[in-house]
């Protein structure tokens, strides 16, 4: 079963009270793509510039991940610049290049567009509709956007949500979206605008999933060291995508399991600088983690 | 199975965006011992000034409330004014007057001495330590502090933490007694200063409980509609430790459905101003409650 991914693929300069790192692989393709790529095949849509070196698309064909649908243009690659507080739920953009991503129009390879699970990550909701646009038969559709996308392409954005299945959104933006404070009438309010179901991430307070007929909550994994949260989101979709596209399982317990398991790989994400904790993980390590996660919350055997 | 409480019986002046209220019943004494008496029979230490209405000491009395302890001394009544910000997260106090609360000293009627579970609110730690100090066989005792405490009073403080089973206190707090940003880390610290169990309230995101060998992690019970959060901490001790002496189960298990016992009383104490939801309230409801508690979070089953 292989996952269809769109999103950015970048260089991130980050500063976080632990450290900070220089023009590492980033963006919100690459977090989910190496995320999903332990329970799937996996195949990105996306675009980088001349100056993206060989050596991080190395990085990709080890994980396994399918780059054909990833073009190289003229010009630099998407370049990200953020610095977090030592509360690390908030963070400052410092800089935002978007270089060879403004005006990309996706073109998917023919061997993509049988995809059954896709994600659209964040990136223009116009760039979301263009590539729904060449899908043939999607399973599941899910969705990421953020502050700017609702703020400046509203219209857009609406067209997306009348389409997709799922929306993965962090607390902040559901608010921002719905323009409710209260975070369950935010997603009650989103439901209303199309996807079936809405999963609001809440940083290291863990993750609601919301339908018209039922809510799950879960905590996040509770660490010790946090030294990067960068990608942590994308890495949750990419776990939570990668699992369900593995058990196939869309039932409500199916995709409350997939969520636990997009909370592990999120948890490892944020162990260390960009995707290097990622790219050092194995299956029985996520495995592993998911067996603590469920002693962690058990009040119910 | 009878429970103690010392602490403050207030009258509160409450600012929310939904609305307001004057001089209504409040204090940690009055929240827990309302909260804990779904379960179990409960008797208040603490003081009033003449001007506490017969119409509160009512309230108490109606739910089977033991208020032999509650001395009524020369003077007014502690009074607090706070006001909550949109985000329901974030209150400023506007106006606190101890009044007959200063200088008060706990002296423990005959019958309340052997009373086996013990919550300790959030006092002055040298009355915490009086208390302590008149009981004769606790089973389990528990404490809450706050910051004017932790920063005013660490000597007293750390006394009391050295005697305790139990610290129950909100996550600002463990921050600022730990001295560590990261919520375990403040947590594995405080363990160190004697409780066996802390047990961090992190409002709308849940409740994490540390021990030595374990962590738990809950997440809160998500509300439509939070009207005043005043009391919730509190109630939250009050369903906890309620539930715990009802059940006798002091087990990772027992403590942890007792966890989820105090989370869904704070979960009613929200939805309106002051005590009014608690003092409507009925065990069914909690039960009920329980039940959908059980269902929103399970992906054990």
């Amino acid at each position: 079963m292989s996952i269809l991914v769109v999103g950015t693929v970048a260089f991130d300069s980050i500063e976080t009270p632990s450290g900070s790192a220089e023009r590492v692989l980033g963006g919100s393709a690459s977090y989910f793509a190496v995320a999903a790529s332990f329970f799937s095949s996996v195949r990105i849509v996306g675009v980088v510039g001349q100056d993206f070196p060989q050596e991080y698309l190395d990085l990709f064909a080890r994980r396994g991940v399918d780059l054909e649908g990833l073009a190289k243009k003229q010009g630099a690659t998407f370049h990200w610049r953020g610095r977090y507080h030592e509360d690390l739920n908030v963070r400052d953009t410092m800089e935002l290049h978007l270089n060879v991503l403004s005006g990309f129009v996706p073109n998917l390879p023919e061997s993509y567009k049988d995809a059954e699970y896709v994600f659209l990550g964040n990136i223009d909701p116009s760039m979301q509709m263009e590539v729904m646009s060449q899908l043939r038969e999607v399973r599941l559709l899910a969705c990421d956007t953020m502050d700017h996308w609702i703020q400046g392409s509203r219209h857009e954005l609406s067209r997306v949500l009348g389409r997709i299945e799922m929306l993965v959104i962090n607390d902040s933006e559901a608010r921002l979206l719905s323009g409710d404070h209260n975070i369950v009438k935010a997603a009650r309010t989103i439901l209303k605008m199309g996807p079936k179901r809405v999963l609001i991430k809440r940083g290291e307070y863990g993750v609601l999933q919301f339908s018209d007929s039922s809510i799950f909550a879960t905590p996040a994994y509770p660490l010790e060291e946090v030294f990067d949260p960068t990608g942590a989101g994308d890495s949750f979709a990419g776990g939570f995508l990668g699992q369900l596209a593995r058990s196939r399982d869309h039932s409500e317990r199916g995709l409350r399991r997939a969520i636990v398991y997009g909370s592990v790989v999120a948890s490892f994400a944020v162990e260390d600088f960009g995707l290097q904790r990622l790219l050092a993980l194995s299956l029985p390590e996520i495995e592993e983690r998911y067996r603590r996660f469920l002693q962690l919350t058990d009040f119910h055997t």
